[in-house]
């Protein structure tokens, strides 16, 4: 292993820290709903699909893992699910321990995710700083990945959209999906990158009949960028940064240098990644229910208060601080105005599960 | 594995983090030196001693590693010498990986620890809360074991130096050093059982042939508690706490239920617990050269800023933050006038190499 692990540099957009009221750990059901609604699709997968050979420590890392307590409830949902498979099969005391990788980017707040790790967990817990684009893990060494909505963030803002010289130059928007042909074409390849160096590096990482499970905010297949339920969050926020522009709380130059590194995939393009790569076959590909997510507060209030823990650090990173309250009230006033245009938008949610083959 | 991993609860005590003035990071030069001096006898042992089954990935785990850098030159070093040893022996091809676990209480700055680890580095880093009196990693998981100047901490201050009503009670100090005979046996009975953890702990996890290497602010055969030097400091930090207290800037019943939870272990005691323990050969167990620290500050400064690194967090943790920067001042004239007594105590770093044994 000559070459540097982890030198190349990644953009790194981590969740709200902390447990204050705009944080992540505070605005995340929405993921959390995932977590429950996959929970039933993922114990099958990993009763039906996962073939390994077993040895005594059994190995999970959660990638993108953010600040928990999502990640805490996936990962012993898994350890549970793993645990009695085996004893199902007579084979309890073959797996007698459990290491747990929790990923993330070195942003991410892990004094926080440490801090709050479960008292009574079963496994031992590991803190694994880094992109998941990159490699993470040594050769054959993890059971299973999971990754729950994190695979849509991009590595980085495709270059030519924030190039005033490029004819995929993304003026006036902070995203892809309301945009040119040009600017969908730079994520759309970005995207492809991506997932090819995501699907590379776990082929490396994942044992012989080890499984990578994922759930995706996506695209249903054959629906337009632009009419996508996730995407259309992002097209308001941008709409809101150049009302802002207008009244000049921001300049418009800081708007068009402005972009979200955020791609939502259809299931068919994944296939089509999977494929490419070669190293993994796709065992279980399916839409997620949608979710009711019944509470006292609006939907605007929800998408607003969610978005905020998702997107306020790489906005203060672009924006500073100041303009922050000013444009998630801006945005929720947006959401409540639009909320029938959004409801024209498409949302899904789905599941994959993909397992190593041999090679 | 019915029973639950980390449920018990020790007291964390963090360097200070951060990159201030004031951070353990800016303040453990002196422990850096212990890295150096110790590096020759630590390869030393890896060449001769190291004496495991091959695999692929080569694991090391640096115990109570707090925020660096020093952690990251032991390990480099590690590294290195590890990947030498195999080159002379022609194996070259078959360690292609390492992975190294960065072990501390969940209260360290793991977010400075992952934000400063080296970029070209040539290892998957890890982070693992938790107490090295406990279990950290699966069985068999670890090839070396490090941990410099970290196991004098132990796990918890002896119940009875705090409790008024035992004779043990520890009133107007806050360490054993220079207290009753009944305050010394508590500290000596708890340094033995936190160290019988700690190695029963690491007998579960290091594979057969693998080592333990530690360095240890210790304390001479033979020579008493009271007069170790690493043990004075701690006596001028007691003797700084009475003035104030004489003086109503902090309450005398603060000070007396305040005690460092640190023992200064003599090579006989570490030789003793490891034979107790029964899962180790010791294979280097060696004095390390006097350090001479050259630099423009004077002794007294010196003690005072590393002293403050270390302890600022637990003195804060019992008396608030007011007082810090008063004790701290205090703290060093004290040193400057009792530079006298404190020549005449004796100091001895040492280094120890342990190998785990087949049962």
């Amino acid at each position: 292993m000559a070459e540097e692990i982890s030198s190349k540099v990644f953009e790194a957009h981590p969740m709200n820290g902390g447990d204050g009221p705009n944080s992540y750990a505070k605005n995340s059901i929405y993921q959390r709903r995932v977590v429950d609604i996959a929970k039933e699709l993922m114990n099958k997968a990993i009763l039906e699909k996962l073939d390994i050979d077993m040895s005594n420590t059994f190995y999970i890392a959660d990638l993108g893992c953010s600040v928990g307590p999502n990640t805490f409830y996936s990962v012993e949902n898994i350890l549970e699910t793993v645990r009695s498979k085996y004893q199902i099969q007579g084979q309890k005391s073959q797996i007698s321990e459990f290491q747990v990788f929790f990923n993330d980017h070195a942003e991410n707040d892990f004094n926080m995710l440490f801090k709050s790790l479960p008292q009574n967990r079963q496994y031992f817990a590991v803190g694994v700083p880094g992109s998941f684009h990159d490699r993470l893990f040594p050769n054959a060494s993890i059971h299973i990945v999971h990754c729950s909505y994190a695979i849509q963030w991009l590595s980085r803002v495709p270059e030519a959209v924030v190039d005033s010289s490029s004819s995929a130059w993304n003026k006036g928007r902070i995203h892809y999906s309301n945009s040119t042909d040009e600017v969908i074409r730079a994520y759309e390849t970005q995207c492809s990158e991506d997932m090819e160096c995501f699907l590379h590096s776990r082929a490396q990482e994942i044992v012989y009949g080890g499984l990578i499970i994922l759930t995706i905010p996506g695209r249903p297949d054959g629906t337009p960028h632009s009419l996508s339920q996730a995407n259309m969050t992002l097209q308001f926020l941008g709409s809101c940064l150049m009302d802002m522009a207008e009244k000049g709380d921001v300049s418009e130059e800081k708007v068009d240098s402005f972009n979200i590194p955020m791609y939502t995939m259809s299931p068919q393009e994944l296939k089509a990644a999977v494929e490419r790569n070669g190293c993994f076959s796709i065992e279980i590909m399916s839409e997620l229910p949608h979710q009711s997510i019944t509470n006292t507060i609006s939907l605007s209030q929800l998408l607003a208060s969610h978005l905020r823990a998702g997107m306020e650090g790489i906005v203060k990173q672009h924006f500073g601080e100041d303009i922050i309250d000013e444009l998630f009230d801006l945005y929720q006033n947006k959401c409540e105005e639009n909320a029938s245009i959004f409801k024209l938008g498409k949302s899904l949610s789905f599941l994959a599960v993909l397992r190593r083959i041999a090679d």
